[in-house]
């Protein structure tokens, strides 16, 4: 691949920077899980830690939230924060209700919600970037939302790396 | 904080981008750290951990040897190399010569070399972003070399927010 940030063909100048970025991102978080067995990703280093599937599904449902709240520019509903609930959380609920999946099962998801946010920033120009949007209670934009979608994922792979290292 | 990414004072367009992240990712890592102890930051939760003192020591040597690549156009020579050794490399080099320090130690070694990288910045203008380098033996560019400079940081913030976990 590419290692530049810059513009991008198919998306406006400021969304192909971000686009960018994010690639890199996945890139290094699906080579941080290569080959991973069920039992891998399943494992619970310390009765207090989030597994590594736990954490590849955080990130597709962070990216789903995201997705709901700028380009549906709603809330997600009570279903959909039912259906998210465990692998945005993590913590007890993810570690009951989130095991048993091969790498695949994770990958898939992955893919699927990716797509949907390309698909989107092609339709959409640099203006939506720049609109304004609560994070946390503060004020923020979609640049920012975009961003923080990317860096919890690395943070995530920071994460995940270290516990590989655990079960090689 | 304002959390939105953006056009920035004091630098031109995209560098204020870069800014806004690089600004929110070291927030971020300083409320990780944020009042730990010497034991703390020394600690080692499995023989082949970096404590999370060696751990910022690594994300300030990363920014100074990208510093030298980008902002001087030359490799680190002998003496900087020998100089950032432990904090570049981690692993066994920095769990026997990273001790011992107190937070104040890391952060101020932190402030300092982002306040070059940022004096840098306000310099330049956004051409700067574009010129290519080779990265890792790849294409890439400066855009992207301070990109990884704060995605790796973002990376090991959140292995240090796991590890901090087990100390407290």
């Amino acid at each position: 691949m590419d290692y530049k940030v810059r513009e991008k063909s198919g998306y406006t100048p400021q969304i192909g920077h971000l686009v960018s970025m994010m690639e890199y991102a996945r890139k290094t978080t699906l080579d941080a899980v290569s080959g991973l067995s069920t039992e891998q990703l399943d494992y619970l280093p310390t009765e207090k830690s989030n597994s590594i599937g736990a954490l590849l599904l955080h990130m597709a449902a962070v990216e789903v939230g995201f997705q709901i709240e700028v380009f549906d520019g709603r809330s997600p509903n009570d279903e959909e924060k039912t259906e998210r609930g465990a692998a945005y959380s993590l913590g007890h609920q993810g570690r009951s209700e989130i095991n048993g999946n091969p790498l695949d099962f994770y990958l898939d998801k992955l893919v699927k919600v990716r797509q949907r946010t390309l698909a989107e920033f092609r339709l959409r120009n640099d203006k939506l970037l720049y609109e304004d949007i609560q994070w946390d209670g503060q004020p923020s934009n979609h640049f920012f939302i975009w961003f923080h979608v990317m860096e919890d994922e690395i943070n995530h792979r920071g994460q995940i790396r270290i516990q590989r290292k655990m079960v090689e």
